[in-house]
Parts: C-alpha cells; structure tokens; sequence
C-alpha cells in the first residue's frame, strides 16, 4: 500500500504525513486516532472531503437501529468540522498549490497537528491546526487553528457546530433533542439513542486572539445541526486563532451525580465556561501532563535494537492500546478497532483477552483488573448463550458489547466475491475458543498480581463456570473411546465447520485441567470460598466430570513431520495453486 | 444571485448550465430534477461533490422516523452515483481544466445531458452523460455515459450499483434488507420503511457498447450497499457507452398485482431484462413520446411576447407541474416541493389547492380529479382535527401526508435569528384558511367541467363539510353583534397570532355562502344526493347556522385610503425602517 508518512531517527514518539492524498483520508483517520478510553474520535480534518469517515464514540453506549441489525456504538453528533470560506471558495487542499504541508501525531502528548500553506487564486494563507482529546477530562475535545494571512487584505467566513446528521454508515441512532445556545456563546444538542436511550448532551464554544477582527455573527438551526457563522476580515501578514472547546456527557457516565439531561446540560456548559477560560494551551498542557503522570513515567518500555522504528512501533501500539480502553469503567472492554472505526461495530472479541489484556495485567494492572470485571458482569451473558445452545456454566459471545446482552456478533457479513452472495458469520454460533480465551486473561492475571481478593470474589469463578461450559460441551465419541469437540471455527476463520481444531481442544483441556487445579487448592486452602462457589456452581458435580473426561479429551498430536494439524482434516485439503 | 445560466431565443424548451461550479450544486439539483409523479429525482451528478444533496423520492411513500419527527418522504436507496477512476484519481470537476462543459435538460423530452472535456495530468477524456426518468414506465430511471480517449491509451475504473446510505438531512428511513444479485448482472435491493412498513425493491443493470473493453468485473457488498466494480481498457481515439438501468417498486404501488416482496423482486428483475434488450435510446424515445402524448400534444400552450423566456417559464413550469404531480394515485397529492428535495418533507399544503389545481383543472382535468380525490380521502385526516380542537365539520389539515393521517405540520422550526432559538410554526394550530382553499379547488373543478357525478358523490359534500366547521369556528363578538375570526395566520405568514385576517374572512364567508347556494340548489334538484348528504352530514341543521351566521361574518372593508387591511391591527404596526 502506498504511503505519504515518514518517520525520524531521533522522534520515536512521532507519526507524520508529509503530503496529502485525497485518496488516503481513511488510513490517517484511524491510524491518527484520539481518545482517551471514554472518548474516541478519528483524525478527519475540519473542512470536507469526498472519502472521508467522520466518527466520534463513547465507550459503552451501544444502541440497535433495527431488529435486522445488531447493536454497535452511535457515531456521536460531530464537533471536528469547521467549514472555512475565503472569497466565496470553501477551503480545499485538492485546489491550488499546497506547500509545507504536514500532518503529525504526537504519540507521547496526545497532540495532533495539521500545517500547511495554500495558495489558490487570490488566496495566500497559512494554516495550523491543534487538537486533542483530553487525558486529563475525559470529556473534553480541543479544537485550535490559526490562520495567517501571506497575501493581501481579505475576508473569510467560518461556520462551526455541532453536526448530527452523520450516521453509522446509514443507521441513525439518534433522535433529535433540543438545539440551543446558552448566554449567546455555548452551542448545546441534546440526543437519545432510539433504541437504548441512552441521553447525550453536546456542548461547543468558541474563543478567538481578536475578536475585533470579526465583522458579525449569526446562529444557524438546522436539522439535527446546531452552527455559529463567523465572518473575519484579516490584513495581510496578519493572523487570528480560533479555538473550539467541546464537551459530551451521557446518562451512562459514573461520573455524574445525576443522570437528568438538566443536570447535565448544566454541567456542561459550566465546565465549558471554565475551560475557556483556561485556554487551548493551558487544558492541552494538563493533559499531556496526565499522559506523562497516567502512563509514561512509571512504565517506560525502551527497544534496544538497530531499527530505530521498532521503538516507534511500540510507542505506536501504547498509544492505541491507551486511547482505547475504557479503564473508566468496568461495565466496557476494548473494541476489536478500539474506537477508531465503525469496523466490528465496538464489540470486544478475544483480542481483548489474548492479545491486549496482557499488556495491561504485566504493566497496569488496575486497568486489567476493570478489563475483568467487565468478563465478569458478562457470565449473566454467556450463561445465556449457553442455556440457548443447550450447554451449562458459561458460553461467552464471539463479540460482545453490553456485557449483560450476550452474543451479538452478526449474522451476515459481506458478499461472497465468486457468487456475490452474502456469508453467514459462523463466528457468532461455533467459534467456541473465546470461553478459553477469557479464562487465560483471568488466571494469567491472577499469577502476574496474585490479586487475591479478584481471585475469589470473580476470577475463580470465571475459570469453573467456562470449564463447566466446556465440559458440556464435549462429544463422546464411542467408536474411539474419547471425547472431541467437532463443528468449530478455530482461530483460522477460513475454515469454517473443523472438528478437534487443535487450538480449541488445547485450550479447553487447559480450561479444565486449570479448573481442577483451582478447585483442589481452594477446597484445601480457602474453605469459605470455596463453599460459596460450590454452592454457587455445583461445583462438585462438575469437577467429577472434568475428572473423568479430561483424560479422554482428544489432543491431536503432531505427525510424522513434526507438524501438529490444525483440524481433523487439515492435512487432507487440496492444493491451492 | 449569481447565475450561470444561458437561455438562447430559438430554445423555449431547453434550460441550461454553462459553467461549472461547486457552489451551485443545489441550485441546478432542484432545477434540473426529473420525476414522473410516482418518482422524483434530483439532478445530483454521477460523481460525488462536497455539498451535493442526493435524493430520490416516491410518492405516498411518507415514513415518520421517531416520535419526536414528523411523517416525511424518505430518500430512497441511490441509483446515480457512478464512481470514476482514472489513473488513480476519481472524476472531479474542480481539477485540472475543464472545456465544452454544458448541462441542460429538455423541458419536452425530459432529457437532461451533461458535456465536457477533462484534462488533468495525464487524463485527456471526454464525457457525454444522458438521464431520464421514465413518462411511460413510471418504476422506470435510465442513466447513460460515452467516454471517449482524447489522450493516449488508458485504463479506469468504474464502481457502480445502489446505496443505500443515504438519509433525509440524518434521519434514516430504512431498515435494511437483501442485497443481492441475480444471474450474475441485475444487482438488487430490498428495504423497508421502519415505521410505515413500506417494502421497497430496487434493481439496476449495467450495459456496455463493447465488452471487451472490460478487463475484469467484481461484486461487492457492503452495509446497504451493493455495487459491481469494472475495470476497463481505453486506447487512444476510442471511446465506450455504458448504460445503467434501474427500477424502484412498493408494497403500496396501485400497479402490482401483488405486494409480496418475491413478487416484486421477480417483477423487478424481469422487467429490466426486458429493458436492457430494447436499450438506452429506445426507452428515452418512449418516454419522450409519452411526454408528448400525455403533455404537450392536446394543449399547447403558447405566449405571444417580446421576451422569449416567457414561453421558456411557462413551459418551465409546466414540466414542474408534471413531473410532480401523482396522477397515477388519488391517495396522493403534490408535495409544497414536489419531489425535488426534502424541503416541507413532501407534505401537501394550499399551494396545491390555489396555485397548481387551477393549471390541472384548466387543462387536464382527469389530473385535477385525482387531486381532489386526495381531498376526498382527507376529510378522515380533516375531521380528526377539527374534533381534536373542538370544531365540527371538516378542519383541513395545514400539512398533509396519507390522507388519513390529519395534521403532519411540524412544532418546531428553526432558529430566530435574533434569539437563537427555535421558533414555533404556528401554522399546523391556526393558520385555518386552507380549508376554504381546499373549498375553492372542488367548487373551480366542478364549474370548469361539470363533472356531476364527481359533484354529488364527492364535491358538495368537501364544499358542505368545510362550511360546517367554518361556522363552528366563528366566534361571537356581543359588544359589535358581529361573528368574528380571531387568533389566526393568514397567508402572511410573518403576523402570528392576528384577528381577523381579510384573506381568512373573506375566504369562509365565500366557503359558507358557496355552501349555503348549493344546499338549495341541489335540495331542489337532485332530492337523492341531497338526502344522502343531508343524513350524512346533518345538513339542514348546518343550514341553519350558516344561514343565521353568515350576515353577521365581519367582512373587514376599505379605509378611506381605498386599503383593506389585512388584519385587525395591521395598519396601527410600527413602521420598520
């Protein structure tokens, strides 16, 4: 794939785009991603462009347009675009000529900036934007540009507010509330998830260097949009900076006293009142500072190695892994796109579990710890799951959102490219190894923290309920003596429909046998817990299976070659030439 | 405003673009729509632009988004975007150098055809693209584009089919169904409306003047999209014709013999197959053949003035007055914006009435009917709502959608300039001259045509029930002994809130009086209806009322300045300077 970035020797915190494409507006959005767990938006620019995605998240908000579709995070009303017009021509880096142009994410502040001088016609000026989504409030996003003016005396126009006509790729999870301005300054939307209702309430300021070089102002209510009109006169070599601060509550935040949309609007509008005061630089600096206090200083992870961009990949990979947990609160995980992208709708797969809890249980356990009682508040799900397939203990969903809702991975997934056909996404019936997967994260917390009072009040308990699922869900198969596990997808997802796929046996034969291992330490150790979850879960009764089914649980062992199969028919597949 | 238009003496049927610019997109959208009053289209191009506005619309098809929406037309799924890419750079008329550029449509073939020449870096094509929405099939919308090389040989790319993300200004009308394609060409789409429940099918299917400029094709399907992808080959000097066909059925169209959603994707399906075989110029040469036929043959109608753009207007607007009207459904009526954008949501006020029903009663009356019928289905909508403000008879509503449905006129408009917040519209409560005016339409009808059996089953019967909560809404002034009409909007819709109003009174002393002659007319002569009528409506008791009412309705006059005021306190408002 073709690419416009560049990194340096000597900056391992930066990412940069060195010349624009209209035809790669996608990449840095999400690669350029800020968040801060709570609040994810991609990196689209402020004016439009064909191709663009504009989205802008809150952890843990799902909300279902239709019975035909499964639940995902509403793209929130937008706060990014603002729309400047310079004699009658709307700004467009496609047009004239664009010279020093780049485009760069700090991975260490959070700070993204977008620099770059235009010429077209009789336009000359120079543009820098600032932005950043706060570390330090997790619900403030701060918007700054400054515009100066290398050509003769002219005027321009800007209209920015907030834009509720965006959708999830079509769906509209929002009914339209109420548009006000407050004291003739604050810009505020209130709007309902259709289906969860959920409450949002969205408040925007602006605040500029000069205000005596504005000529007038009107305020503009349309559909589902709430803008402030500027009109600028600016002489040449002269220059103006404009900032926008921005706010957003929902009736789902734990920080809020109160859920009313009363309270909150005034909240908000309080806070921002604050804020502005404060300043662009001032709240940027806080939160930089958050990052340093947060994440940096006390885990630095430093690469020796002659590549100098291995470090700036790990810098990378901490950067997202940050913006996209929701250490806020334990009823969300992360998503399998973080909250970069509509993509797998904000639902938390095994990635979460195997590949990114990890990270947090070796460096920040606490946030690992908020990963784990959001598995936890979701056996209510997977035991769900389970009564429905006919299983006992804990089936957990393939994706999952809300964590009481069970499994809501979708049905249909794209066409076919040979019948053009839509597939049926098997992942959500038969991708049975995320019940495994969760248990892992869990005992491999408890081993790193030895976080006991996790252990016996949640983490136990996870790791019995999942064996007892996996127990259930074991064949007999008579002809050969032993158990398997057939009709799966393993983590291969092209083979679809496998039996004894050996990742999933693997690991629900460690499931078990770490059951056992529990289960006989505890029984011995702590007696009060262990009656509790006895009572609980049957645990007797379920350990007796495991012990007389694990031995008969079928391993597939590698063959001749040294080569352990992947499923029972793996090895018998045609060539593929 | 600033025009970019070119009307040319010897042309009276043929408006015309002759430069392209981006800031006037909407204008010549709306302009240039094609329709056939089942179907509307706005005249968006095939490519994308910043600031452009997709709609597509069918008549009757209203859908209410959430409850704090009103009923609206939704904007269907999107036939006529095709995505150009050449050399990696997608079609764009902001770019490079742009000649010969024209775009006109044919007031009397409703033809719309769009020129130019493209030259930008190595790209050197030129492009003729012809649209029309079928006269003769009204399901029935037909796209074709010729790109000829001008530069050396070249390949590109072509992405076209349906999609369906589009939504009426954020809200989406549609809940998502099938997508699929059948026997490898026609691709399809089925969806329906969340609220109404309206089932939709679309299909669409390309042509190509030479396959083997094909290189290779793909399906592909996203969420509420279905497109197919073409790869071709261009050598210098040569060009290609690609057509692309494309049908819209409903559950709720009068033409089906079924509604079933198999049913209409077979019909769907078939009819197209039978249309790519007769091809792109010979459905043009139908439709414009149908257009003569039912338009422009039996009444001409020629101006005979110095400015030729006086026979340009008129017979402008009568390509509107065409496109727009629902002749095919008495259960639907003109929209305040046709179908040409989402202005008014599609709903039908007493422009219809006063201003376009006269054009149709004049001249095809068979239209006019349908009109009316529209109204005759309405007076369960009429007698909601003068039952809901405590009135008797038939209370118009100001807005309306389905017939049945009453008042569909939104609360909320938007935003007082001055104060920034939404204003009230206050025309759906008291703006009550609109059921005069629907009075006015039947009574125009039936002395222009005297179609009696229209009269005596539906005419005296709208003209009788109007005049009913006409005298019900009077009210008594015992100071003056007058009956008086206070607390109203009248066709001035900047004095809210006027007693009154001279169009008002003036109106439903006519509608009485009208109502008070036919009465004694038809009691006389026609003694069958008028029993029938006289159960129905409880006519004799009405008379009574009107007979006692109507010389004591204040008729304001002429002052001495020969200036009838159009409301009470008109004349003592300050002067605005």
């Amino acid at each position: 794939m073709k690419t416009l970035m560049e990194y340096q020797q000597n900056q391992p915190w930066i990412i940069k785009e060195n010349s624009f494409d209209n035809n790669f507006l996608s990449k840095c959005e999400s690669v350029f991603a800020l968040g801060n767990g709570y609040l994810g938006v991609r990196s689209a620019f402020e004016e439009n462009y064909i191709g663009e995605k504009r989205d802008m998240f809150v952890s843990g908000t799902f909300d279902r347009f239709d019975k035909s579709e499964v639940t995902e995070l509403p793209n929130v009303p937008d706060f990014i675009q603002m729309e400047f017009v310079i004699n009658g021509r709307n700004l467009d880096l496609n047009l004239g000529e664009i010279t020093q142009y780049s485009f760069s994410l700090n991975l260490k502040t959070g700070q993204l900036i977008r620099h770059f001088i235009w010429k077209f016609a009789d336009i000359h000026l120079e543009f820098n934007f600032r932005r950043f989504v706060s570390f330090d409030d997790l619900h403030l996003l701060g918007q700054e540009v400054t515009i100066r003016n290398l050509g003769a005396d002219t005027s321009f126009q800007l209209k920015s507010g907030i834009d509720g006509q965006l959708t999830n790729s079509g769906s509209q999870h929002f009914a339209e509330g109420t548009k006000d301005q407050e004291k003739n300054r604050i810009l505020q939307m209130v709007s309902t998830t259709a289906q969860s209702r959920i409450d949002f309430v969205q408040s925007t300021i602006h605040d500029f260097s000069d205000r005596s070089l504005i000529d007038k102002t009107r305020i503009e209510i349309s559909r589902r949009q709430i803008h402030k009109l500027y009109w600028f006169h600016l002489k040449s070599n002269r220059s103006i900076k404009i900032s926008k601060l921005s706010n957003v509550y929902t009736s789902i935040d734990r920080d809020l006293n109160q859920k009313t949309v009363e309270y909150m609007i005034s909240v908000s509008a309080n806070v921002l009142n604050f804020d502005v005061q404060k300043g662009f630089d001032y709240l940027l600096k806080k939160s930089a500072l958050a990052w340093e206090e947060k994440v940096w200083r006390d885990f630095p992870i430093e690469i020796k190695s002659i590549d100098f961009t291995d470090q700036l990949a790990l810098n990378f990979a901490r950067y997202h892994l940050h913006i996209m947990v929701p250490k806020h609160d334990g009823r969300m995980s992360i998503a399998a796109k973080g909250l970069s992208g509509e993509g797998y709708k904000g639902h938390t797969a095994w990635d979460t579990d195997i590949f990114m809890l990890p990270y947090f249980t070796m460096t920040y356990p606490e946030i690992a710890r908020k990963l784990l009682t959001y598995r936890y508040l979701g056996l209510s799900g997977a035991h769900k799951k389970a009564a429905l397939n006919h299983y006992q203990g804990a089936q957990y969903p393939w994706e999952s959102a809300w964590p009481s809702n069970g499994e809501v991975a979708p049905v249909w997934g794209a066409a076919d490219i040979v019948t053009g056909k839509p597939t049926k996404i098997w992942s959500g019936f038969i991708e049975q190894h995320i019940s495994s997967d969760v248990a892992f994260g869990v005992k491999q917390y408890i081993d790193a923290t030895s976080d006991l009072r996790f252990a016996k009040f949640e983490g136990y308990e996870m790791i019995f309920d999942t064996a007892k699922f996996w127990v259930s869900r074991l064949e007999y198969n008579a002809v050969k003596d032993r158990y398997e596990i057939n009709n799966v997808v393993g983590p291969d997802e092209y083979k679809e429909h496998v039996n004894n796929n050996a990742f999933t046996n693997y690991s629900a034969a460690w499931n078990i046998s770490t059951a056992i291992k529990v289960y006989e330490k505890i029984k011995q150790q702590d007696s009060k817990s262990f009656d509790r979850l006895n009572k609980k879960l049957g645990l007797d009764k379920t350990y007796r299976q495991w012990k007389e089914k694990l031995p008969k649980l079928y391993l597939p062992k590698a063959n001749k070659d040294k080569i352990l199969p992947q499923d029972d028919s793996y090895l018998s597949k045609k060539f593929w030439i």
